[in-house]
């Protein structure tokens, strides 16, 4: 009796922690976490899980919400949305931000210029609040693209190594020895407004010459205008006014071979790869990678810049240095992929 | 009896411990460690304790020895010699070195042009094979002023800042969330070879405009031969050759009043609170401390880099950045206590 006691004491211990393994390989161990990406005019969001496999996707018009308190709580209803249409059980195991001038210090988007509300806004607190506490991460949308990079893209293995982001600005992310760069105040990695042409272009910053001022979506716009005022001849691009010019068309325009949106990029190429070159002699990174719209340009962007780039580089980084494209360039979703990252490598670090 | 051996028992390790204590508080507490720097032309050496007290100190011109094993020799054989002066008891813990392309992960000198060796050269090697097996941690001169700051200078408790030492070229070294920014291979913080103005003045390193060609001891000089040729009126520099215009002449000259060489302080003001400024960008620092003989111009070279420093910095960074001389300026042996700092900091660490 005592002997039959022990046995099946023992086998209550191995059905209790067989049934908890069991339970928890089919039901807890699907971790997911929501990526948001809060820009100037939209805010998207979505489920992920540690792979880059995205469970949902949804959204919203950013400026639809003048008061935060109300953005914040569409947010929350749109992640919730999400997740009760996820036919599985899992964990949501936190939640990560790219947003502009996104303090991953204080959890606070601070004065952020191409976002409708003012001053210090707390939103990493008022996220934990929604969510019963669960870990929230922030950052700047290019520190973002930098982990995305890391964790679902081209930089996987890298410890050093920088994404250089060109949409309307350019953003930069920095990882250093496996880690962000945040600097003393979270807000390093400013590659984009480094001063390339002392008393050059006006600058949306207030300063002129900033490197965005020249190269990103809208720095090319404007170098198109300079060049159709300095050159004769004939482009397709003369038929487009200032304000209609896009990007995405002089890179179309490139492709079909039009001499001004090809002199445009080379222009582009000759300002960011000095630039590049300048930021290699401080970190001196592995590689390099450009991500956004101007990326599709192909060789007509990637020629110039890895011209210019080798040719200010110091002799013993030459040809050292890989410059590629960001391979969160083909997807729709990089910025919520990359907020994703962001959290999920702090939650593999614990 | 069975209970006096016992307590004799206890009594003999009691006494054994306290032997053993007694012996390591006076005698193997105190630890020291060597501080080589590797220069051109001198190499100097002395022995440190962790409050950054030298114990003694010795030198000798670097040429003397075309063999590198016989420089190497004579080297140990020099901090033996120190050693055996001190009237202590203490245990040399580890060697720190500074030297001119020195890489941290390598351990390797590699291809200094300011050298006469040529080559790879495994100095940390070289030196554990003659230090029975000590930790020898080695780096570039202006990443050791860095450590050195951070342990025994200004940057004390400051986990992200930047030292710049103005010597006959311009280096750099950055401390990052409390860590050297090493780069991918060792090489980062080369912000004397950033190039401020392309087609600019011919650098050592083979291209033209580098920031050291203007904000060093010899730019300084170069600067002040420009203006000679620019501009009219009296100068005391008219009566040196550029062969005997030395960085200190320079200086002297401005303490005097000199027009000449006030401007070329400005003007090496404006080219490095420019290259200052756009290095906060990318690595946003609490504070940026200037090292070398330039130094001792004092506001002659502060004002003007401050100034052209806060016009050229982002809104959210003026006014935030502190801009001070390294507190290592004054001692004549800040080469010795950076390179002991390095070694110090990994020791601390384990």
């Amino acid at each position: 009796m005592q002997k039959y006691e022990k046995y099946s004491s023992k086998l209550a211990i191995f059905v209790k922690n067989e049934y908890f393994y069991i339970l928890n390989s089919f039901t807890m161990n699907l971790k997911l976490v929501a990526g948001i990406d809060i820009g100037g005019t939209n805010t998207t969001y979505g489920v992920v899980d540690n792979h880059g496999k995205i469970y949902g996707e949804g959204s919203f018009l950013t400026r639809k919400y003048m008061d935060f308190d109300l953005f914040i709580q569409a947010l929350a209803e749109g992640v919730n949305a999400l997740a009760s249409d996820i036919h599985e059980d899992y964990e949501l195991a936190g939640i990560g931000m790219g947003a502009p001038n996104a303090n991953y210090y204080t959890g606070n988007i601070e004065f952020a210029p191409n976002l409708m509300w003012s001053g210090v806004l707390p939103v990493a607190q008022k996220l934990k609040d929604r969510f019963a506490g669960l870990p929230v991460v922030i950052t700047n949308d290019a520190n973002a693209a930098a982990i995305g990079e890391m964790i679902y893209g081209g930089a996987r293995g890298m410890k050093d190594f920088v994404v250089v982001t060109l949409g309307t600005g350019l953003g930069s992310g920095f990882v250093v020895n496996g880690e962000l760069l945040y600097g003393h105040d979270g807000f390093a990695g400013e590659l984009g407004h480094t001063i390339v042409s002392p008393n050059g272009r006006e600058c949306g910053c207030g300063r002129h010459g900033c490197l965005e001022t020249y190269a990103s979506a809208s720095g090319i716009v404007r170098t198109v205008y300079k060049l159709l005022a300095d050159h004769r001849g004939d482009s397709i691009l003369k038929n487009i006014s200032f304000n209609e010019l896009s990007a995405d068309m002089i890179t179309q325009a490139a492709i079909n071979h039009d001499p001004i949106a090809i002199e445009a990029f080379a222009h582009t190429g000759k300002l960011l790869g000095l630039a590049i070159a300048n930021m290699i002699a401080i970190t001196s990174p592995e590689a390099v990678f450009l991500f956004g719209g101007l990326v599709r340009a192909g060789e007509h962007l990637f020629t110039p810049v890895k011209e210019h780039l080798e040719a200010n580089l110091l002799k013993f980084w030459k040809g050292k240095v890989a410059l590629l494209p960001s391979e969160l360039n083909d997807k729709t979703n990089a910025a919520v992929l990359g907020s994703a990252a962001l959290v999920w490598k702090e939650i593999k670090e614990k």
